[in-house]
């Protein structure tokens, strides 16, 4: 089995720490590999960011189908395209926000996330709202860090999230901690020892996820809103239109 | 003052459809104007559609600034980009979706959407609830026409919209209807004849909303979420970085 | 184009101050003028004073009919009766609440409504949630001052809404702030200022949007809902029964 | 102990009806008496009547209070004015609906409400959310029916009352009807016979409750939104001012 | 007419305390009786808990059947397995928890709950929910001390509980208090006098509402949902099954 | 690595079923085994048949401690006990129509569950609501057949889920079927066939997000809710004490 991750954003040293850390937890048969696309902007903290991201989201996922892949992971806390993916191809695509939650609910009643810039937080927000959690979640709480300040000062970079967590457990009811930025999957261990609670970064269930959507032999639904797209032009981008295809 | 429509397909007898319903209802002061995109797809039916059509949005609202607009809206029912466009300008964007329902609200107590494709429904649904107009929706039925067939078979076109607004007002219990697609401004007196209810396509209304937002001296809340896009860059896009703005 | 604006209670200096308000952002061919109605209260801050404010309001409407008004604006934060006037009349009918909150939604993600006294929030907040507004809403804030408080110490006033605005931005996480409270229009500049989020009174852009309704030609639906009253006997009011209309 | 039941509606005949019913449940040292307002309207189907119903409403209520009245119950579905009503005095005051939901919810998971006109479900509808029992309520139907109509043919009106119950027991899957009009309290026994599912007036569970809170020495909480009102001027009512009582 | 009420632990000393409550404020022709199941646990403050108690509590109600209870009241403020007795008799069954925020919501708009430990709140919240009382309830605060804390010190219990009332008062914006517990019932006059909101213990308003149903004749609909059990085996409970009744 | 599943009633054949679905799932490493609790109740179907069998769920999760198990896997689809199973152990514990719809999400963006009897129907409901999935799930429908019924006659059992099966997809707007009974995993590949839509029954997710958990060595958060019960007796069953474990 071979899982594709897309890091949406196009900061290859993230793309690696995502790839290491979804080998350390893949099956033993299942090839996994981290690309970030051609197109698209080196971090994601805005709506603006998430959507000049997705075009290229989308190209990685028909280069994938190329590849061989069996199944994506798109490994960006936004799950940004998630939907659009889903409809380019029937393989399998799970988001890491989405599979964060679906997995924190089966290991605490309530979790909090913590994530990056305050004006993250509304996107934030929408996903939880849109995967159904809004009973589940405590809070979302913000470091005041950018996605880049996490690369270059890590040190600062966990005594933040700590911070943030830890009032997350204290004050608002939170009994499981999800990171809500992909740069996270190197802090887990660290926050877990010292929390007292479960913490989740994404992209280990995503990964975990889309091994068993494919072992369970399981296609997204083409049968109306996923089908895919209609025949038509697509200008501008290196993305072959659906009758072309 | 002056008032940028954006057509994020790339349509432009539909752009030019939509310029004339603005003009019809600005005020005199008023100059309107409407373009389509240099990048994206001829018709938005699905997530790919919106995803690809939004950045070529976002370069217009750039452009629209240079060009000395003094208010934006964005004609396509699915609102595609609307949030980015409100950090990228302080300049007030309406989304003819979000119009349409503000206005509904205000004449009728219940309103349905009638659209396009069946596939299209998913994304109207999720506009409705995230504009918070859910138990104001009766509603969403789709024609089962594309948006080019609109454009090529008027006849058959008015003829499907009438029937699906017809059991929207008998059936589901809607007592106004919203024309779900930029594209059928040109339907709306015919159907309010045959309905007897109010009929509101989304273009008229945001016309009015963006001039009444300028008229009001208002601008884009810039404190936090839809503030300005962080210094970054933006690669494979005809769009400046924050930075050199 | 003539609008009538009715202030729902009785205290005419209110009225005046309304009237102005609305003259300032009104465009140039639209006459505006406020009234408050005979009878009633002269303040409204619970429930008892919305439900004796209501029926002057509805006279009020019929009269304007007769004076040629071709929209109506309500003109106190709990848009009192909005509905039964909607249905009185076929001519557009505007809340300020409801102006309030659907312009605010268009300027920012989050917004708060700073309030009179403390039992006049719950007021508020069934108004929000009734215009499916909660999402949207971060906080209600109120002032522990009364109506008329307002009126005999502006100092004041301006100070505790400054106050209250404030923890609505810096605690609550509003981007944006709604004044509830149609004695509060000549507070918006000076709170603007020294708030750095948009400030809003719902009078003027109920003004405006009663404008945009009439310059649509869009009426109340009057299919089921808001239509007409059915013929029967009005007993101790100054207003005629539906069938000596 | 005494209760005093006001039929918001000026309709003699039907305030008989509901004292008799309302005499029938009562504890044997219960003395319940009936009245309809002054002023207000002969029935009650729109927002307009509620509004004009309303006054008169609390005219009794404070009426009420120099008659000794332990407590009051609004005999109209919509339960028009009460928490107005709980302003105005500290007795308590029970709503027909508030009480008919009630009940159900503790004998059926789910209930249907059936109604007079088409318009009057908005209401209907609003009241239902209001009470937080959406989620219970299958469906709110009406028979086409004025208030009225029920007074002047009883066999029409309890036909339409059977087709629409049966119709919500068996397509919408209703477990219990509630009747959604205090007209309708001597069709009780008749429907229950047909419909196999328990059948529920609202004055009969809205005395027994006010019997409930007086035994319970319940008393409205005064501490801030149903305080009793300030100080302020009422002008063309029969109603003292607050500091006048 | 006889009402049983059950105290699904087995810590009699409480059931005592809540059969003296019910006789309290039962009417002078009700017989009111409290018993333990024979099987459970002695306090109930998990989920654990909760599902060990309910079939003691179902083998209650079926002796209750041939005691000739007339209703039942379920003493727990989880109303643990309410929904199963209402399967297994046709006869009323109330919850004191339903009990009570019934009746808080007809004398204050806003309730909060005082409960026993940190753990219990999530019980608490879902039932809140549950029962559509989300809107109306402002917090669920807990004491920290367990349910046989409150037995053995209560002085301690008393200072615990009126500690985190007056902070759902005063901060959470409470008007009316819920004790959330059946073991809190000695407690309500005390809490009463110092907090200056209602007080409610669900015991009370439990029995009132028996009362009231078993006198409009009402039973648990049978219709569907909760209609007798089918025909079974119950393997290892002192409880016939369904065929042997 | 060791997973247990529980067939929540008592029928042994459906045990055996269950257990083969799961084998044919499992990875290699995988070690899976089924068991029906000693005391319970034949089939679940209504409330009284699921708090009838939790207690044995427990048991059986504490014997599969000392068996070694790594996770549990409930296997009905109420997911009868869940919420307690995961107080009384801290290895992960996955509910099958929790993994059903978690599964489903990331497939389809609705689906339709299809069950037994229509009492039924409101268990299913409250756990769609309770899982955060009632905007994603079209309908529940019901065979109107019973557990055991689908166990003698597969024929009639198979029909019957085609059918509404059928009537999910083409009416209700599903885009997955879920199978609402883990006596259902033997239709599953008959069912994907006739519909062309994926169909999920629940053991197979189940047992891979189990798995998953382990995998990733996550444990259930003991921080509160879910943290172990406290030091209580225990009466009338075979489940020590929490502090005799």
């Amino acid at each position: 089995m071979k899982i594709k991750l897309i890091n949406p954003n196009t900061t290859w040293s993230m793309t690696k720490s995502i790839e290491n850390c979804a080998k350390k937890y893949a099956n033993e048969g299942t090839a996994v590999y981290a690309v970030s696309p051609d197109i698209g902007v080196n971090s994601i903290e805005c709506y603006v960011d998430e959507y000049l991201a997705i075009p290229g989201v989308l190209q990685e996922i028909v280069k994938g189908e190329e590849e061989g892949a069996d199944a994506f992971v798109i490994a960006c806390f936004g799950d940004p395209g998630l939907e659009a993916a889903r409809e380019i191809t029937d393989k399998p695509v799970v988001g890491i926000a989405e599979a964060a939650m679906a997995t924190a609910k089966m290991i605490a009643p309530y979790f909090s996330i913590v994530s990056v810039l305050d004006r993250s937080v509304k996107i934030t927000e929408d996903l939880v709202k849109g995967y159904g959690a809004k009973d589940f979640c405590k809070s979302i709480r913000s470091t005041g860090l950018s996605v880049l300040d996490f690369g270059t000062n890590i040190e600062k970079g966990l005594e933040a999230l700590k911070e943030q967590s830890m009032i997350a457990v204290k004050e608002d009811g939170a009994e499981c901690i999800l990171l809500g930025c992909a740069g996270f999957v190197d802090f887990v261990e660290d926050l877990k020892q010292s929390l007292g609670v479960p913490v989740l970064d994404g992209v280990m269930p995503a990964v975990k996820f889309a091994e068993a959507l494919v072992n369970m032999n399981l296609k997204t639904s083409k049968i109306n809103t996923w089908g895919f797209p209609e025949e038509k032009e697509y200008i501008g981008y290196d993305l072959p239109s659906p009758q072309n295809r």
